[in-house]
């Protein structure tokens, strides 16, 4: 069972991730070590061509990947983004873009997991963007 | 002399890249290589502390490398980022945050560059984060 | 079918990435848009506790990359890597490691993939890095 | 002054980083926050056409990090390499590489650096590669 719930994660985003609602970012689903997320087609973050542009999928990768480590240890709030490294691989469709997390290590201070971004309707097939991303995590009372 | 001016790059940025305005990022130097832009501290991406948060920083990375390569090769619209890379170094000040880019290396297909984020006030001293980033070229006709 | 086999690559690779050689690296299977390679457990290029070194998981990353691009393009000697990321997760086992690549983005200027990397007996758990690499290729005389 | 010297790091090197003396690595200068290091031109590392090849290179951003870290905090011999990135930007001439390093942050757990590399002869001029480097320190008894 994940250590963290959909509720719990978007109460914790409002205070910690507020860029989450101004660039239409939400949960859809969270899993142990698995997270799902949405950005929202906006008009004010277009690319031209009427896509969404490169920050809201950065944004939107380090907001999947911030659940991810939560749903592994629970509402550390202090975990904080020390590297995020992505390519950019095709023009997203016009509308929503949804991004996959998963872990590749989970260690007592780091947490590094990847990122794949895909265009609604159009996932598992060809990406729009990949990312890795870094997690510094706090000292834990265990 | 850069092959752009601010007023130049604002228009372009104004169709192309939308997201400069909602994150309150604009120019304030275009130099031939040298490019200084701003991101306004704007509470809707704080980070708790009132920071700004990473999205924003990674805006402010993008545009002012995609206004760097303008000002070595002209208005070149068509230029997309494919790499981002980004560390975030410290928590920054509650204020404005600066970046100031430089070319690393200006190929017929690639530019590469690397851009330095600073709390206001601050500026040369302790970067709050530090970016490469890639864009690729369209062909010209030169 | 791949555009390339083993043989043809391996021939290539004396000319052209002759540090596979130095390093121990071959390759072990060639599929289209699939590569597995090996680097041999090698006592000159040990970390303290025996296992292999980063420059090794680099340099196996690299080349495991540059034949997932000629097993989709055929032969093409003048790709050249123009970026590597790469997250080490664990400290290899003493022994042999085992890459394998696969493909995010094949254009007709960049190709982009991302690379898992494990400790031989210990395929598909945990890997102990992870990278992603792009290379460029030269305009084709189709 | 630096927390240590070029033979105290060569000394560690011999040990933990055997590497260096394969790939013809070694440290050249060694102040408080300032690395150079160099490789040297080796047949069995070339590309075609005699220049050095990627893994050099990125073996010598490592080493030339590593150093870094230990001249701000002395002989730690427990840091290990957590990520690099690094963007190739031109053919190096033929003969030596060139490296030097500074620091962007000195955490209590991380310590992250840049690294640009030159081809000897043309240093301060167009650089070769370009890496940022992140390094885990473990925690110190003060």
């Amino acid at each position: 069972m994940p250590k963290i719930t959909i509720e719990e994660f978007q109460e914790i985003a409002r205070r910690s991730l507020t860029f989450m609602d101004s660039m239409g970012i939400h949960l859809e689903h969270i899993g142990t070590g698995e997270v799902t997320a949405r950005a929202r087609y906006d008009e004010s973050f277009l690319r031209p061509g009427g896509t969404v542009s490169g920050p809201i999928m950065m944004g939107l990768a380090d907001a999947a990947m911030y659940a991810l480590v939560m749903s592994l240890i629970g509402p550390v709030e202090l975990a904080v983004t020390t590297n995020l490294n992505i390519n950019f691989l095709r023009k997203p469709l016009p509308g929503d873009i949804i991004a996959t997390a998963k872990i590749l290590k989970l260690g007592s201070r780091l947490a590094i997991g990847e990122v794949y971004i895909y265009s609604e309707g159009d996932e598992e097939q060809a990406p729009v963007a990949h990312a890795t991303v870094t997690y510094s995590i706090p000292p834990r009372s265990l």
